[in-house]
């Protein structure tokens, strides 16, 4: 009999996690203008710093940098072998920092460490705490953040690591903030940026309906998701899917927030640069066909040390499936979400000042 | 309570235009490599002059032009935010011409004057008449065509505004074409470009079915459109849309135009050079699945001053859906169209003389 | 009456192929890096000489060449239009070789000859022998291939050739390979390609379960169908492919092995340049929706003379629909194949040495 090969990736189990643990992630990726066709086309981003090269230019930023949330789905792409192969649910991100503007042309890595690792009380599973960070062909970091995953145990009757789960800080503060090197929003076009809006003219507090309604499609969710390079088997495999209750594969939560961002144009037209993300999670699973509704609430508003053309906006992104946001759905006082609801991000975004 | 934002746009209504408003659109638009390979893959083009750079260096254009409807629907899309996002329906588009080759890097902005408007009887809706230019990042003009559509009033009991419809000629002189800078086609290689017709070879009444039939799926509609940053809500939102009889996203017209002009590679393969759009009707809708067939005729063959190289040919394309063309479906006497037809597109394309 | 335009394209019938016949093939096509970003985005590759330019370099190949597949795909459709656009059936690839790297800019046109033609013993259809070769804008060959078509014929009555039929090698001869120019695997990096399988971890014999299933969409296989410009009728025509039993579009083969050999990632992570086409079968249709699966079989691992840098596997990939491969699904004694077994392809792979 021919000898059967063990090469192939069966992926970590819980018990293969170890704090302080470094994993190095394979498949660097040199991102170019077809991803960013790519990135336009499946996820109908409109803003102008990530449309047009002349307007990046007069903001500073030649050349034109890639859209920060396409970097975070590269990045996060290659953690998957690693570390969410045998993966049972993402639980959520935090103390995510863009740390340099990434171009046409550049290379990506991750590397990802262990942060800590803790067995949930039915002995099957463990959450799995890693810090992953992207960094560009000459080493230097570009993206951080923070990532928790509930993770498969091999064998249940393997006995609880002790609790090494880390605390993560609920928000990044401002002053940690990296503006990308050059950038400039003293000369700021708000004309042909689409809105008239300005740092100055959102309150704490705030929530916008973002009104339009996309749906995403599975070849584009497809097509989205390998360009990531992200092959978690509940995106691709429907042969496997059709044993899930729901018979359908799920959609790369990624792709549900490029798209509710996407929609957040309207209304945050000149908040499309996003600093930092401090929290996130997929409240429900988003199946492809269902059409994605958003909004936004004004969480935070902080100026930026020395600064007076840029400031932050701390900013939630809700979005929803085939339900409109007028009413912005959202979580009950114990915190439970309604069905529709898909996405409950937390993010911060450079916007210009009037100065 | 939050304060609840009004940032978002709401879309002109019929009331908000007048005649010699201008209307800057948002949005510029770097096209790149990624653009021409999104545009081959969604539309199937296989004009050599947009295939190869040596073709088109051969023809005298290098760096080589990106494809003429691609400039189309990216200047199209800017529009749609302040034109058309409470459009009942795209009435027509009249006097259009390409001005300037587009090549990969540059970046398309696009404005509007208002030409008239014209209330409907019902006084529930009007019909806005704009004159659209595409400029590139030099500030030269790319594009320029006139194009109206059937707004909705924002109220019924507000009064007509005075007729200002413009008169729309039914075509573009021959003599007001611009061939592309640099352009020569006196050693156009017809071999390589996949057929030996040249502008003598065509016949003013001469009908051409291009035979072939393709399907546009709704991933595929939705992926032009965004690439487009066209933002009309019938295409993307179907929620709504499940209000709508049809109970279908529509595809953007612009998608059934590529993609009958690739179709019409099969019998106008050295046509690929549309230099001016006379008169365009999405005469019925056209939902994703449905396979597209198309048909020309050659409305008029016109020498060019001062040229021996190249002719222009007025061509009329009509598309069908689920209909094969042999027979040639067209409207009756009384200019009824059957229901098959979807597309009725009258253009000059620019074709090599054989000299 | 109007007179009826025979411009378009018919395709050749099995008479009109004679052996000697040369075919230039029309629409030479500059390919970028939107393309390679497509390609990822459609098919899911992961290896890194194809997706990053520093991994490529380290490998002696700057600029970074492309997947060796898409350079296939596009030569291939090429030949479309005038080889097998009245093909019943692709029969088979033989001795394949890519002859030089390519790169994003380059400009690919393709020519074959025809090796010669046998009708088949019911009188209606014939098999056409072709050697296609594919060049660059410098003229250079990048790739060579035969294939045989079944095509029908014009007139069952027209009486049948001499059979001409070549014999075709079952395997390019590893002396007969060629390395890209520059390709130097001794400093390969196994972590950053992300498996530590080098050429002397495989063994003669060896079956490898790909484990991963990925669907492809109808979406995706037409956007991939359409980049190559392969025009083939079966691919797009739904009105008419409903008269086929099956009522589907078929799936371009060519999709099926990108999709495959992107599966084979998991566990051939190293054996991503391609160097030669043994042999393949698309046993079975493939219809969109269907979930596929891989494993392979080495066939054979061969030194190259002067090299301790580089060997090559002679690798055997299968790739089922809706069927996992753990049990290796394969044809029986009489060479009968499962109905689940779609591809069968025998290729050369270049795969770095320990040293």
């Amino acid at each position: 009999m021919s000898p059967k090969s063990i090469k192939t990736n069966p992926g970590r189990y819980f018990e293969d996690f170890r704090p302080g643990q470094i994993l190095n992630h394979a498949t660097p990726r040199t991102v170019s203008d077809g991803d960013a066709a790519l990135t336009l086309a499946l996820s109908g981003g409109r803003h102008a710093l990530f449309s047009s090269a002349p307007f990046a230019r007069s903001c500073g930023l030649a050349p034109a940098p890639l859209d920060p949330l396409l970097v975070f789905h590269v990045v996060f792409g290659k953690t998957v072998p690693d570390i969410s192969l045998n993966a049972v649910a993402n639980l959520g991100y935090a103390q995510g920092r863009f740390l340099a503007s990434v171009h046409s042309g550049d290379t990506l890595s991750a590397s990802s460490e262990v942060l800590g690792v803790k067995e949930t009380s039915n002995g099957k599973t463990g959450v799995v705490y890693v810090r992953t960070t992207g960094i560009n062909q000459y080493g230097l970091p570009v993206l951080s953040y923070v990532r928790w995953v509930l993770v498969r145990k091999r064998d249940a009757a393997s006995p609880a690591p002790a609790d090494s789960a880390p605390r993560t800080a609920a928000c990044v503060p401002a002053a940690d903030l990296v503006v990308p090197a050059g950038l400039n929003f003293s000369a700021y076009d708000f004309d042909v940026a689409g809105a008239p809006h300005a740092f100055e003219d959102y309150e704490v507090g705030e929530k916008i309906d973002h009104v339009d309604g996309m749906v995403v499609e599975e070849a584009e969710a497809q097509m989205a998701t390998r360009l990531y390079q992200n092959t978690a088997k509940v995106h691709f495999n429907q042969f496997e899917r059709n044993k899930d209750p729901s018979g359908r594969r799920l959609v790369y939560g990624g792709v549900v927030i490029s798209t509710a961002r996407s929609l957040s144009f309207n209304g945050l037209e000149n908040a499309g640069l996003i600093l930092g993300i401090n929290a996130g999670r997929h409240v429900n699973p988003y199946f492809a066909g269902g059409t994605l509704f958003a909004w936004s609430e004004v969480l935070d508003a902080q100026t930026l040390a020395g600064r007076d053309d840029v400031g932050a906006l701390r900013l939630r992104l809700v979005a929803t499936r085939d339900r409109p946001c007028a009413d912005f759905p959202d979580k009950d006082a114990s915190g439970a979400y309604p069905a529709e609801v898909v996405l409950d991000l937390d993010y911060w975004a450079a916007v210009p000042r009037r100065g």
